[in-house]
């Protein structure tokens, strides 16, 4: 007989700066819990435009905006992480997210999310295109033709879309969002309650 | 020789249910932590409006204003704090952010915030008008007549509207929000960071 494993959905999306706080520590944090992580990349784009947003909401609203920066300085010095926002802002985040979902079918995936904000918040780094990101594939040892090849496929395309759908139809807004259960975390500062949640529920 | 006292201005708004979780732990955190706390009540409502929103965002984005409500309920368990959402949500906030302002000059601002958001958020209670405002008054030993008639002289609504423009000066964009120093920290899962931050600056 073999206990239930307490599980965490970590739904992130590449141009959100909270979520590189959490893709860098999730997974120490979830070892020390206990608790089994689930990457899920998605887009915040869809769920945005449909709420009316046509950018980040901290270019829409520029007090929150820098705020968000100021914050992002004090959290990732209080860290040892380096930080520096990418020009533009957000990155267009697309491209990533279906090389993400390829990844995390083939096993790569947590590697290639963590140097996808490694270049984009560690360095300001582009990453909204085939060339910035082929370096980071070739970094992990793919090759990057195959790889964009099959972000191209019918398939890959449809499958962040049900992603994105399910992200919707769960309530999520905002990134990252953890899930435990049926309970919804939001926000990297939410992470210690999500996996506290996932143990007890 | 004194040393300088450190301090955190504590700003809140009291149709805001995250401000309700900061005004009634702020004192014995900031006690525990040797920090002085300048409470300072103001509208979010000029500042939401003048970013094109006319009313809560938690209205306007019914995804995050469910999210809001299920975690209120799960903070609020947690620190044995009862939860009553009001109705309409948000409460027109004008005229007990008016008292307030008189109340602090006179040196029961703190418990007359308190009750405030005892009612509106833990018995879901209405705090927009002069009757409900009234029975608060009455059990804090104001005179409803004295001080209601204090909030339509034209030097108290100055005042309450000079708060609100320092407010937007500060970039300050949401409440609850702390500033130590000329530190923003915005919400009450920051209030641990600002007190910090003031004593360390």
């Amino acid at each position: 007989m073999t206990m239930p494993v307490a599980k965490v959905e970590f739904w992130y999306e590449f141009a959100s700066t909270y979520s590189y706080l959490s893709a860098m520590r999730i997974e120490a944090a979830a070892k020390a819990a206990g608790v089994e992580v689930l990457w899920k990349p998605f887009l915040l784009g869809p769920i945005f435009f449909a709420q009316g947003w046509t950018t980040s909401p901290f270019n829409i609203y520029p007090a929150k905006g820098r705020y968000m920066v100021r914050e992002m300085e004090r959290l990732t010095a209080a860290r040892g992480l380096p930080f520096k926002m990418p020009t533009p802002f957000p990155q267009n985040s697309l491209l990533a997210a279906r090389i993400a979902i390829i990844a995390h079918e083939e096993g790569w995936g947590i590697p290639f999310s963590k140097c996808v904000y490694a270049a984009e918040f560690g360095e300001g780094a582009s990453i909204s295109d085939a060339d910035s990101l082929g370096g980071i594939l070739r970094d992990l040892g793919q090759d990057p033709a195959r790889v964009i090849a099959l972000t191209g496929q019918a398939e890959t395309k449809e499958r962040l879309k049900q992603r994105n759908e399910e992200a919707q139809e769960l309530g999520i807004f905002g990134a990252p969002s953890f899930l435990a259960g049926s309970e919804l975390f939001w926000g990297d500062d939410r992470l210690e309650q999500a996996l506290s949640f996932a143990k007890q529920g």
